[in-house]
């Protein structure tokens, strides 16, 4: 076929995807920030309908000779298109639907159970329905897998061309790393922020600020508030970040937009008129995550960035932030602890709770375990590599939603964000400049112009492993992050 | 076919078709509160792809059996949800895709243009794109109306049940009757409300109040602010309405939020379970807009309602509002004046903007007039009719945006919606008593309930005529209305 004519069957069907991707994001950002209660059991109606109609649309035998085609095409984006499109399809066709179905009935009916036995600490509730949500992501691993490695199939939906023996030495000497650092600096204490009431309205309008700030496009998205900060890609020219507001703890919705403006900054940077194409998305979960973690670590945890806050903050908070200092904000952020819930983690600690699910959830897909031993599991190995052991189950094993939700293999990708953004932010460092002092004097657009060079305009014509060597000039490693780990926190201990 | 059986696989169908209705009106609701300006390409080709979907879903050759079977059930509610979906899927049948497409396109670009045009006044670039328009809409009513008239057809997608010569006689009777009032009434001025200003916030809030008190259900619905205000049904168990705000006049914002507040009360009247079906809906437009009016101008204008809100006033509005009376409501409210604008004008000469709509689309439709003669027979018209001359098109033939988007017969629906919401105001009157009576004595509720009883509950069981006439014990007349008239007015007179 004409590569050309090719491209244009291709580009058709693959907008009808991006249409329906786009619809699906518009009715759960609506979910999330609008919708009424009552609206629920309809809402989850029409998302199965549109993903059924996905479904039908992605095998449409009439685009297969167009993606073969393109598949040797010399343009990197169409071979990339023509690829990961091929990828999705062969999903499609090696997991039965019916599969799917039990998939999305059983672990629908396991979340609701579960956010009701994690409120009332009910375990066996909890257990009994995560028993058929992991036999049937055991089944869709080796549907996936064809005869290899079901939990590399799984990672493989989340952030493809990474496997588990990529992974687990970094993963290893990551935690052998972060132990004595965390022995170092857990449980010193340190200073906190005065209460407040830190308003919600001028939370929400510094928020805007910052996210105007540092490079969003308010023409081509918008910022909301939900209990969950999220971003959502609505379509080209409609990205939308949401940031939670606590009017006791206005760093909680300052970190929280950074992350989520990290990732909204990615979207809008993938070029735009390609975005409907399936090369037109970052190629793995790990990559948007390096994103929003470099923004809210790398830049968020930085004197600079709260120096060229002050003035908002003060103007915004008259009472509240009287006298406070950037210092002040950037030793309260930057307090360590042992703690059992990884969402309340600090930067420290964070990659030891993704490490423990990781290792756990890779046992239970293998069948190594049984769900049945999940609990104990999880409360050994948060001994062995936190040293605490959580309260009750709804602080331990039982915390998450992933796995209620047949979620396994996505754990890892937070990890690989961390590292990820800490290769980035070494090498802006190296070719650029230390990222603080280049904050104080020029502000955050020579850091976006970096990630938008590096990594966002290449969308997904890349693996993530590839595309990250690329930009950073080295392979996965958790060198820069602990480099970045004992200069941040020697610095925070000497202003401490 | 086993009806159980055809009534199971008709749900299915239809719920799908709803679904994707819900999905749609997501997307418009978005688009209409949160969008950015970026975003309204990637959203027209989303809505497109969903409506492309939709028709393709109609035209499932295998609910065909299941809805013939259907058509002779005993259970109205079943042969009515077979005769609608049969209706849609003949529409759909004899309306060719190229034809659709085209029209869709042509209008797409019209609407784009008058807008500017309408800003600009340039009635050339109007009237070159509308057109195409009329030429493709002409084709359409044909092709609807299989040898039929194509002004009936085009009525029958907006008000099936309906023909011109229904409506003809009565809207002649209506003209006829209603100026001999406005020569009395018009222009005679009348007080207005203090410029305030009043708060937009608080207005949000009041307008939210008022909702709750008609009985509008939040756990099924939302309440949002919108430039245009708008209903909305997203799904079972979600409505959303809007309404608008201005800071210098509370009674725009009020009026909207009765207006829209009745559309919705009739969307969460109808039966939740079956809300997915064809007969899950109102019958028309003009049913629809019989609860709007019916709430807007039977029920916001009496002093009865306004004593009721002033407390709330008081409270929102304790500058602006303060020494006002239920009557200076009332008052500023049914003014009576000759003005060019139909959507600005007051409830008396409102219906003469539509007659002239009706007449003239109708020739349009009929090829007796050219789209050229429609500036010129609309100056004329509002001459004979309202004895007023706009001051330029752009408050003339060309203010309203439904011919450029190629949507004719739906403007007798609005008067349709005044003269049955009269009606059943007239018959509510005489099975209860009088509205502003009950109204102080027992509040909304009984109000609410009799629409209940007499239409929500109804569904699309019936159609129109026939609902109202069972709700009413009259077939379409002016007379209430027109007695509703003479008697706002003539309270409204002796108030002033």
């Amino acid at each position: 076929m004409d590569e050309e004519r090719a491209w244009t069957i291709a580009t058709g069907w693959m907008s009808t995807l991006a249409d329906l991707d786009g619809a699906s994001a518009v009715l759960e950002w609506d979910r999330e920030t609008v919708m009424p209660p009552g609206a629920a059991e309809a809402r989850g109606s029409q998302l199965a309908t549109l993903a059924g109609l996905r479904h039908r649309h992605l095998l449409d035998p009439a685009a297969q000779p167009a993606l073969e085609a393109l598949g040797a095409s010399a343009d990197p984006w169409r071979r990339a298109s023509a690829q990961i499109g091929m990828r999705e399809r062969g999903r499609a066709e090696r997991v039965p639907e019916a599969l799917v179905r039990s998939l999305a009935e059983a672990s629908s009916r396991s979340v609701a159970i579960w956010a009701e036995a994690r409120a009332s600490g009910d375990v066996r509730a909890w257990l009994d329905a995560l028993v058929p949500v992991v036999a049937l992501t055991r089944e869709q691993g080796h549907a996936l897998a064809d005869g290899g490695d079901p939990y590399d199939a799984l990672i493989d939906l989340y952030e493809p061309g990474t496997t588990h023996a990529m992974l687990e030495p970094v993963l290893a000497d990551l935690a052998e790393r972060v132990q004595p650092l965390l022995d170092s600096l857990a449980d010193r204490g340190g200073p906190t922020l005065p209460r407040g009431p830190w308003p919600e309205a001028e939370q929400m309008a510094v928020a805007q600020e910052i996210a105007l700030d540092i490079g969003f496009d308010p023409a081509r998205g918008a910022v909301g508030r939900t209990a969950h900060p999220v971003t959502m890609a609505l379509g080209p020219g409609d990205t939308r970040l949401s940031t939670r507001v606590d009017p006791h703890d206005p760093l909680s919705c300052v970190m929280a937009v950074l992350h989520e403006g990290g990732h909204a900054l990615y979207d809008q940077g993938i070029p735009q008129d390609l975005r409907r194409t399936a090369a037109g998305d970052a190629p793995s979960l790990g990559a948007h995550e390096s994103q929003s973690r470099f923004w809210e670590n790398h830049v968020g945890r930085t004197a600079a960035f709260w120096q060229r806050l002050q003035p908002a903050l003060t103007r915004a908070f008259p009472g509240a932030a009287a006298g406070l200092s950037a210092d002040d904000y950037v030793r309260a952020l930057n307090r360590v602890a042992r703690q059992p819930i990884r969402v309340e983690s600090d930067e420290v600690t964070y990659d030891l709770h993704i490490i423990l699910r990781t290792r756990l959830e890779r046992h239970i897909i293998l069948g190594d375990m049984e769900v049945e031993d999940l609990p104990g599991a999880f409360d050994e190995g948060m001994l062995s590599l936190l040293r605490i052991t959580p309260g009750s189950p709804s602080e331990g094993a039982m915390q998450d939603i992933h796995w209620a939700a047949g979620i396994f293999g996505y754990f890892p990708t937070y990890t690989l964000g961390n590292l990820y953004a800490a290769q980035l932010a070494e090498a802006f460092g190296d070719q650029v400049g230390p990222i603080g002092e280049v904050l104080a004097s020029e502000g955050p657009s020579p850091l976006l112009s970096f990630l938008r060079t590096h990594v966002h305009v290449h969308g997904r014509v890349m693996d993530t492993p590839d595309l990250m060597r690329q930009a950073t000039g080295h392979t996965l490693s958790a060198d820069p992050f602990i480099a970045h780990l004992e200069r941040t926190y020697s610095t925070t201990a000497s202003l401490s």
